[in-house]
């Protein structure tokens, strides 16, 4: 089984980290793959970013195809292109922000998510209701720490845990999900000083992908993800190989 | 006051019907300019193809922000980029499916939306939750007629008015939302077929984009639809002029 | 094109306040009339208000539909009688809750709502979530001003700032929504001192309804809003010219 | 414990039948007084009805409290000024519908409401959300059976019996609620023909008017409905007694 | 009429502390019958003591139906075993959270709940929410006081009037409902101290389960609610008389 | 890894068949147990029989405590005892409704279930709504088959896939839900005859519980499902070793 894991910006080092939290919890006989695209922002920190590094993460999506992936993990919290990425993948994709929050569904009656830049807490709500966890997702909270900074700032271990102890005291969450594949090499040390679990959605995506193989289990196809009707594109989508 | 309707699709006859339908209801002194990008697919009919027309898109809303354009609107039904593009507007950004179902909401207390292939109708009820319509819109009917061919279909026009009559019917609604851009010349023709209120989308974010400049009103840039943060982007963005 | 301005209570100078926010957003072209019933209690500040003021305002639609009037707007924020008018009007009617709920909606993901007397939070929450707004309306703000304070109050203007300023940052939210028609005045003040967009529903009425009128667009008439059911009514009804 | 049901309408026969219904569940010691205003509509069946039925049923509420009425009943199924009611009462008032559904929330998992005409189930549909009972609330039918043909219309009792036991059936209700004062002496002659409970407001209203005097329970006035305010009315509000 | 109210813990104080209330309001001509199990666990406080709870619940409504009770109350705050209850009884079975938010929905928009551990608060939003009040319920708070200490502890009375008190004011409730049956004898006590609405749930499932006898309304049984199959039960139930 | 699978009726053959599908899903290196409890019903088909299966599931899991069990699964599609198991197992413990939901909603936008008897729609909607998949999933589908005959019946399967067949035609979804444990070995032959996803809870429940622990996660342990407070049990509780 083969897990293709795209972090959707063009950061190798996050990359790594990203690799490096699916590799330990994926299972024996799993090959993960860690990608990121040429093309697009460094990091997705507005609608703006995320809206640029879709066709980066559908060009991964293509090549992944043509290599036979089992299926994807897209490796960003706001889980940007997801729906496309299913139409165009034959096994299953799942989102960070999707698994973390399925996850954290089994752990307890509500669960807090801590995130980067309170400019995004929009989108993760957005999703929370989208995925129907409206009322399970009892807070978004923002530690105001730019993605790319996770790895440079020697304050962000610290200020990153104390948002998730605080986010657990006020809302009364029984779990705190992780807001950023950037915080994924973060989760075992904030689990240990809260004794509460904390989830990174690399990981349970990791193996949220591995168990829908495992079942046998895939996109429907039958309607809204039938593969997208063949069509002309215009212009220069060469960089992407796409159209 | 100048009204830039982007045609997120790269078929010029269709941007030529969404012009006429959008000049038709402009007020006076109005300038309604519409374009559509020179990169991206002929229809938009798939989460895949809205993906990448959405880079197009911000490429028309960048090049408007250089321009002094006041309001624009995004004219496919599946409002693909609204929220990236308020991000980057200084103006106010209205999306056809938002404005159409704006509409109807002020006609009555349901309506009914009818679209163009069954592959759509997911991404339809998920914009009438977002948009709070999630018990307003009581249905969202396909014609199975592909976007370019509401140009050449000869029988479109009969198939679309037989589909509005009954979604009328089987909803209990009060208006029908035309849920294409494509279908913008044939609102006069339907309405007059029903006696009941027909909504162009893009006829109504015309006129509500013009109303939201002369209240005054854009976007709120407080928060999360501040100017997206400025930052590298790898690899090659330069056929949308973006980055 | 005539749009009638109905104010619900009897209180001549709000009326003229109202008057000249709707005649100052009001297309070229358009006449605007304002109005308000001889009958009925000087404001409006509690259900019992409410209703006692509905008979005022459906004699205005009656005389307003003899005299050829293109669209009505229904000038008080608990939008009273909005959907009885809609039944007895041929052209569309707009309410100002409505309708500053619906401007607000296209500004961002969420709005605050500041009003007059706590005890209309309820009938402001209530018309929220049944316009479908139940999650962008992120807090309903109270500043203890009642109605006809609003004309005489030196610090009115002042208080309602400083509450509208904090229901931005308290609510998170993108824009606010004045929630009395007697607070049309201080919009644009407001809006200079928070920099964030500031929602005047007299305003935003007028304009919906003038572009509804432009749309062709009015009430559905097949079910609900169908014209009342003649019969007849006992009793005095001759004060509103009724029955 | 005095009860006053009040019948919105001006028809006297009307009243009576649910004069009857209101006493035939009465408890020993409870004393049900029916009575219907002077002035107003002589049924109930738009928006603009109900909207002219609510003056004069507030008169009626305005003697009661002068005659030292223990709790009051609204006595039509729209619920017509509920709220303005309860500011102006002391002791608790509850509407038919709301008690109806209120009584087959007690009875199972869903219910169906089968009322008069076709065009006042939106109403039904806006109370059931209101009052909480929007997804056990299955269906709303209509008989297209005018008010005051109930009493006249000899079919009437099959047509209702009929339509009771199509909505159990089609919904996989539990019980169904009667949608209008008019069939409150219809009640017994269609349960014993379903054998499913079938719930007549008026008699539930009753009853629960009665346990809340019994709990001395009644509407909350620290906030919304606290008396309003007083004020000048001016005009003619002398035919029902109000100002 | 026979009312039985069920306890379902065996601690026989605290049913001779319900079988108080529910005699004080119960009509003339009602018998009220207090009983609890033999077997269980001796409080109620968490998910597993209600399940251990429920089998002695149900023996008691077979021993009721063979001594031929009209209807039955479960008086325990989170309702435990009811739906299983209503299953295999003939007459009515109302619950006290049920009983207590359907009470206090009718004096007002919204009410706060008070109750005894915080671990039980995701019980009661649970009930709230599936029994419709999941916006009318505004708040449920903890006194962190066990079951069994509401009888001892002589600070009790004094910290659920501050809870409560609170309650109101933060929540911005017309009403409360006490969130255990030991709190029955205290809510005149409250009462008077608030000047607000209280709501006992043992006191209120008692006249409703008296309304609904007088009404004449049982739980529906063509679907959900039938008599369960009945089927062989391996191994020890006797101790139950249950099987 | 011992992944404890409980199956809640006493249908020993019924255990076996449920044993297969989740050994033949689990990774390599993990141990799956299929236990029964020895007290309780032979099925669950109603609200009275999963009542009085809990105390032998709870029974189950305090003895997979003593033996070091790293996680659970609840394999009734009713979910029963499911809170209370939480609080009472260290690790994680997993539903089968609860897991086939979860994992449909990473195949596409909704889903149905096809289950049993007609009579346990009602709980199947409940889980639905409140696992946050109230508006996903988009029908339950009963076939009439008591859960015994799922085993003898020769048409079952047949049956089955038919409903399956239409389920997914007239919902739109884009996979289906296996209502019943004892449906765990039809679930490759229906997907074969379907072309469609098709998931089975047991295997989903096990996958997921092996994936939760690989991430480390358990249940939330801070508030509402922390152990139970000890306390007494009065009566015969030994049956179950409960107390």
């Amino acid at each position: 089984m083969r897990i293709r894991v795209i972090n959707p910006n063009t950061t190798a080092s996050m990359t790594a980290t990203i690799a490096h939290a699916a590799r330990a919890v994926a299972g024996p006989g799993t090959v993960v793959e860690a990608v990121n695209p040429e093309h697009g922002p460094v990091s997705i920190e507005s609608h703006y970013d995320e809206a640029l590094a879709v066709p980066g993460l559908l060009a991964e999506i293509a090549r992944g195809e043509q290599e036979g992936v089992s299926a994807y993990v897209v490796a960003c919290f706001g889980d940007p292109g997801l729906e496309a990425a299913r139409e165009r993948a034959r096994g299953p994709v799942v989102g960070i922000a999707e698994a973390g929050m399925h996850a954290a569904s089994f752990l307890g009656r509500g669960f807090s998510v801590v995130t980067t830049l309170s400019r995004t807490t929009g989108r993760a709500w957005d999703l929370a209701r989208s995925y129907g966890f409206g009322e399970r997702c009892r807070g978004v909270h923002s530690c105001e720490i730019p993605v790319l900074a996770l790895e440079t700032d020697p304050q962000a271990r610290a200020v990153i845990t104390e948002h998730c102890r605080r986010a657990l005291e006020e809302d009364g969450s029984d779990a705190v999900v992780l807001g950023c594949a950037g915080m994924a090499d973060l989760c075992a040390s904030i689990t240990n000083a809260l004794g509460s679990p904390v989830v990174d959605g690399v990981a349970a995506a990791t193996v949220f992908a591995e168990s829908l193989v495992r079942l046998g289990l895939s996109t429907g196809k039958r309607g809204e993800f039938a593969p997208p009707p063949p069509k002309p594109f215009t212009g220069v989508l060469a960089p992407w190989g796409l159209g």
